[in-house]
């Protein structure tokens, strides 16, 4: 077993070793990856929840009123806040996080911020690593965090069981822009501040936009919901959707299949980092490093060189 | 030889071939390696400017006048505008685009937008690429724009010779917020809408940032270019920086190690998604859809899978 983490410890829910597991595991260091292999015997109890939109939309109130509600029911959340817009909006997100104070003393509330820059393995990898740890000590409902902007809202939809995209009166002119890929990740909508001008209008553009969306009796239908969430408005209907959705989810059996897809990309990514790491020994480095040159005088091309090393 | 794309037409600069190009490229056709290959040997002689920043700093206004700038001096220019926030923003962006079109009736002028979304081999690779195609069909100089958020500076500054970082007066709180990483890539800022208020305070605070930065004599010194992109004004300056730089540059031999490492991860690049497409063949795909069953019910962990797919 890991001399580092105490696996005991962290399965009897102890916040230290939480919290130690997770850092372990994103250094990682030695042993990082039969840690992970250990634990996962104890993992897929926890319901997963992604909530992304854009910067301003109010996710980090939402999700620290989210937790207030679930731990009014006795249950035990953790929060994965991922931050990926660090270069020129730090400030303002260090301001979402302070918002996340009502709920950081809570014992039955975890959180923790993951910036996606430097990670060597990327976004997904962390942020799943995280929510395994969190999901063998105990926790029952994960909430993923994130401002959608580029990736990360596609990593958050594949991490999550049900996915949550919120929107704002002012994204108005916006929400026809919106890319195909966040109405497909977007299990139902939240329209927040909708005591705010054009909330009616903004409801109506989101309910159009969901109306084209290809569907038969089968299928689930995505809803809108509105909240005023720093008034706490709308939050138990946000939970309440969140349910129907994972009733509907275990009824038909596509939360078994979108669970095995997410193992399956889980050992996919395992095995691409494997190869990675095995195939560049020093070798074969030395092998590329004598072929720069040629390459940088257009004597070979990077794709002739490539086939040689596979060789 | 490749079908699909005319190369000597390619070279010769014709828009449609590289229209043509790089559609092709993009669209991962059969052969487009091979033509990748191909061209190689024509590559390297255009010099490679990153341009990003925060939203609404004012980049394609500023790559528009630089743009005109270049074809002043009879340069060709091949603008790739990269958007990586499409989900949420997607007008706005469309809104930059326009701002383009000073330039884009010129025939010395190339511009091609790139979505970051849904591309198969990540942003870095199709960037790239285009660049390659640009690069072979004579343009002298290829300016990348993409806004700051998250990944898609890192690509850019990874892909050019010169990167530039604009902000604005409005940056200002954010300037001191900005991480690590935004100070890295910038060789040196532009200060844009600098008639605003502020901006002396915003070139200050940026001074005292880039003061920070560990150098000795040998060390290039960034440094803060004012700009009113909109009126044309500093356009002049920040070419004269963009050169000052590349001179230091090629004095010492950096250029030359900065291209270098570019090859080098292009390779590993090459290489990584050969092994994805050789390794995933059907009895690989099969063994692990026959191991699913056994994950899921925590008997095996994606570990344990990965370490007998790659025996």
């Amino acid at each position: 077993m890991n001399p580092s983490v105490d696996v005991p410890k962290l399965l009897s829910g102890d916040r230290r070793t939480i919290a130690r597991a997770i850092s372990f595991v994103e250094n990682e260091n030695t042993g990082a990856e039969q840690f992970l292999s250990d634990i996962f015997k104890h993992t897929g109890k926890a319901y997963r929840i992604g909530i992304t939109g854009p910067p301003g939309a109010g996710k980090s109130t939402l999700t620290n009123k989210l937790a207030k509600f679930y731990r009014s029911q006795n249950l035990k959340i953790g929060i994965i806040a991922v931050d990926p817009t660090s270069p020129f909006t730090g400030g303002a997100l260090l301001g979402d996080r302070v918002r996340m104070s009502e709920v950081e003393m809570d014992e039955g509330v975890f959180i923790r911020s993951m910036a996606s820059r430097g990670s060597l393995g990327g976004l997904s990898k962390k942020t799943r690593e995280a929510a395994d740890i969190l999901d063998a000590a105990g926790f029952d409902i994960l909430l993923f965090e994130t401002v959608g902007v580029g990736q990360s809202e596609l990593d958050i939809a594949g991490a999550a069981d049900t996915t949550v995209v919120v929107l704002v009166p002012e994204s108005g002119d916006g929400i026809q822009a919106m890319k195909a890929g966040v109405m497909e990740i977007a299990d139902f909508f939240v329209l927040n501040k909708a005591d705010r001008p054009g909330a009616e209008q903004a409801v109506m553009s989101i309910k159009m936009i969901l109306g084209f969306r290809p569907h038969d009796e089968h299928s689930w239908l995505a809803d809108v919901v509105k909240s005023v969430a720093n008034e706490g408005k709308g939050v138990e209907e946000i939970a309440a959707s969140i349910e129907r959705h994972k009733t509907f989810l275990q009824s038909n059996g596509s939360l078994e299949k979108k669970r095995s897809a997410r193992m399956v990309a889980h050992i996919e990514e395992i095995i691409q980092n494997k190869f990675r790491l095995d195939f560049w020994n020093e070798e074969r480095r030395k092998l590329l490093e004598s072929k720069i040159f040629d390459v940088m005088h257009r004597q070979q091309s990077p794709y002739q060189i490539a086939k040689e090393l596979l060789k």
